[in-house]
């Protein structure tokens, strides 16, 4: 098959693959029809560790993308809930699903959980084929979902409701969204779907701040009066809920300043190895932090409900289509971090 | 001044009745603009018990209602949050404002905590003017509200609030709201606000059904098909959530069998000293059942700023439009049940 | 092999009955080495409903018993956790494993979720050997365990806790176990193992209730002083969290009346199909219910330490040992209810 | 009267002092009978900041001391709930009683919330008398409590559950206590009491751990080994909870690595102004941090029980006994940070 093969920090390319073969009676194999680029691949794209991993030059080989969807043309023995024809999307990561942590707690807590397309432990999905384990688990059928919305389920979106829910948004509270990439306007569009009464929409880029706005933010641009600015809109008090949706350092500072007492905050964004929280706000505030990587499936049972009665629509925010065999090309536009990509969209076949 | 006041089971006069003085350093007093009637209102109006309360012929006359607004005309010396001139809402009830109970959690632990307008401990608000004990914990601003909001704030909308927040709904989740009064509608306009993805709205008239799907609900009419239809329309799996807004013995005993496995129930409405929950289904489908008294305070925090963001609108539950010295007619007209009451708003004055 | 086979209302058979073989590939075959009764067999010892099962005397034959230990002799290709030899108990009940509820919330939320040995579908374990499927999630290991401790962790004790927590109990709290037997007084042990400060003990029997004061509580038997009593040692406020673990009508009946105002009322035993909660109570003093039956998979991680790390020791529990051929026997004793009956151990073999 | 006054760092002085009035109506006077000295006294010992107060040479001087217990000999006419000749314990802290948010939430809401004796606007215990604001909520009656009991529930025990329960002990799950010092060792206690079924209780200091280990703790001393070594005693987890009783740098450098992945860690020693948490640690184990000062009196519902009711007994914990007039001399050796010291309670008059 054709695929997208990482070969080493900025050397992804379109070439020949092994077709994927079922691994386990729970997988099943997908015909991929769309993939998208997520900004966690831009970390193996720069040749920075995730996790445990690290990417140099003489990796092996292996497919890259966790974001995927597709048809089910092959179905273990032990796939119950799907069959070959359904279309589907999948998790962007999975667990083996046969282990009593993913027999009891789901996939997010199985010891060897991890991501497609970050190394050849499971092959990734920007590829004419891949194959799901734990297919009853990780994958979740189309009915009702748009091929974009369905991209955006396979990962951005459980993320950001992931990020946002941890800071414990209240009915009637306020919220500050940080980073209004594809992660952090889809937050803005969830803290209002779940009952926020303000939500400030904070980025540099104007036209993101625009797209903000739109969904009922009120936005901000980062500087020396942000915070002032935030506590004069909040009666001094700063905002209950904060969710960092960027991973870049001087947005992670900004998050406690602006946090009020007793709020919490929400980090998702991968770290620089050395961005620390300073202990005296986290004290003298009273506040909870949270970071961590979303269990993809598990905000499903609340979205795919939202999406599909039209709650949530996610407007806009492919700003660009391509083809699989553009996938390098791709990369590197999506690398740009040119203001106007969000989110790529590329067709395969 | 001039007062609605409580002679006996439908015998409520307007007529003059002692002007109120400040009862202790925490109380103010206000000169009401605006007050409704609530459905409670008609357990006393049938001389029918509240809580430990019993209306007889003989009761000791006191003045009604414990839904109203106005503007501080008298503040005593230990109220610090308003000032004379203020224009306020006031919570359907309070507690003392200085015993333990009442300084760490509010009025709604007070031993000595009662509504407005149920006896003569507590005279009423449907009046020219009314003293509010504790006024700092009882009264709310009306900055950014019209009077029909905050007179929907005294009471309604909050209780909506707790009723349907006791139901647990989950974002993406579904909601049913049994009974549509002006609580259930604003529980159907709150379901979707803080993120159910789809809301069944439940009651016999028509016109009250037209309403619940303007604000995007399902719509059903009691009766035998109920329960099926609910459940082929949720995967036959029954709603998550279902608040029963009404307190009618027919509405109580639909609740159950509408109710999901591992769902929740809640119940606001008063109900008949004979009603009862069969323990088998809650037993068998692991059911959580909640019945309560709203404490309205406590629900501000929440609701206030929804409504001053304009993201709660409440429309048009106001159906009538009297003066307090129609009193009497409007207690009448509101007793009739008939399909088009909805809210009486009565002008003092 | 031999087993207890049900053949009828009050006709359990100790007799020949075909070995099981392995169902599905995540299926074990244990031997047997112990079991016990739970009074929930008793329902169907009766001839009467559980959940939607009726018991007739032409009954298809089945194995009996959901509470058994044992050791794995055969473990299918997909069973990971667990290989031959090793001495396992088994949870009570159990999902198919492989749908995605049960991949994703454990075998509870499982469509085809059953208990064992209430019927065809899943033979029980009163007998030599059994096949446990969904083994990875449906086994425990009885390392750091005593055989007795295993059969109570197969059900009672998760019962219990499960019962227990879902009154809420709250650390410096007081909590009421309404009915002592096995399961009531492991809640009075967990109650103070969770922090409670005060545990009201409440049963008829006065041997029972020598057991719940030798671990603490407060002892009472039922009557009409039973409601004032217990206000007047709880400051006249009642119960915060009331723990029915009787399933007997009179037992239900004094629930809601001990519960403290927001007080939470838990209930697990099997009700008589008019068992009713009066809706009033619930409403006038704002109290949560709640019914249910235990996924005892989920209970283990908060217990099985616990009894590990002899916190939790249920002392006592165990009244009569039998051999599984003295089944029938051992089933008309549990049934005359005598007070000194308590756990029964059927050893196997 | 006489009274522990702070003239600057290193400069407390046992002299006479203006006798304390009234200051509001609801305030009371209390006659000191004992009191005792906190680490976060300390700070202010040592000249550093406390939130945004600066101890310099030429502060105004005030009365030290937050943790006293006394008797009422004057309560003003808006105090309900205590009399003259009652025995009471004071918070640490109070609101002022009057505004919305110490009505409806407590005074930890308050924005006028301060401690005692930390600076000239709320004068300290460490005195014959001091005056008690907002008395209702800020005293609590000694009954059943010995005078050590009621010393701790003024502020260390209450600290030790507040920072114990923001680590979210699970029943049967395992706790890691950082520091032993009173509150640390009070966490120990603590943690058993709500369900731990491990917990790790780590210092350098050997007398300690042996009151840790007496309480039924598993005690390491830090060091390059303890991260493996607690990992080897949890299978390979980590510890769910971690609470960090001390404030040292070097010990919340080492709470992260000590938290298992999805656990919690809570903090409440007062951190140096540089100390942080590295944020790869906490996204990459999806970590809940909290930090806090705790409301003393929100935790009393909790403690006060369980202490009545023998269920803690916060052993040996005070080390010293002086007078009053020996504070001097107290604080120089409780600032020795000499190993046998733990609390002093200083007796008055």
């Amino acid at each position: 098959m054709k695929a997208l093969v990482f070969h080493g920090p900025r050397d992804i390319r379109f070439e020949n693959y092994a077709d994927p073969e079922l691994r386990t009676p729970n997988s099943a194999i997908l015909k991929v029809s769309n993939c998208s680029i997520c900004g966690s691949d831009l970390h193996m794209y720069h040749g920075a560790h995730i996790g445990n991993k690290e990417y140099g030059a003489d990796s092996e080989t292996f497919c890259t993308g966790h974001e995927f969807i597709g048809e089910v043309v092959e179905a273990g023995p032990n796939v119950h809930a799907f069959k070959t024809g359904d279309k589907v999307l999948a998790a962007g990561g999975t667990g083996c699903g046969s282990c009593p942590a993913c027999l009891t707690g789901g996939p997010g807590n199985c010891a060897v959980s991890t991501a497609f397309g970050i190394g050849p432990t499971l092959q990734g999905g920007q590829a004419e084929y891949v194959c799901v384990p734990n297919a009853d688990a990780t994958l979740m059928s189309m009915d009702g979902l748009t091929d974009e919305q369905a991209l955006l389920l396979t990962d951005g979106m459980a993320t950001a409701y992931f990020g946002l829910t941890r800071a414990e948004p209240k009915p009637g509270g306020t919220v500050a969204v940080v980073g209004l990439g594809p992660i952090g306007l889809m937050g803005v569009e969830l803290a209002f779907a779940l009952g926020a009464a303000k939500v400030f929409a904070i980025d540099p880029v104007e036209s993101r701040r625009a797209m903000a706005e739109k969904l009922g933010a009120i936005t901000l641009a980062p500087g020396a009066d942000l915070v002032p600015r935030v506590r004069d809109m909040t009666s001094g008090k700063g905002v209950e809920s904060v969710f960092e949706a960027s991973g870049a350092s001087g947005a992670i500072a900004s998050v406690l300043p602006l946090t009020a007492r007793r709020g919490n905050a929400s980090f998702i964004g991968i770290p620089e190895p050395d961005d620390a929280l300073p202990m005296p706000l986290i004290m003298f505030k009273n506040i909870t932090v949270r970071g961590g990587i979303c269990d993809v499936q598990n905000m499903w049972p609340h979205l795919v409900p939202l999406v599909q009665q039209g709650r949530i629509t996610a407007p806009d925010l492919f700003s660009h289509d391509f083809n699989l065999s553009q996938g390098p090309e791709a990369y590197s536009l999506f690398d740009s971090r040119d203001e106007g990509v969000l989110k790529i969209n590329m067709t395969v076949g």
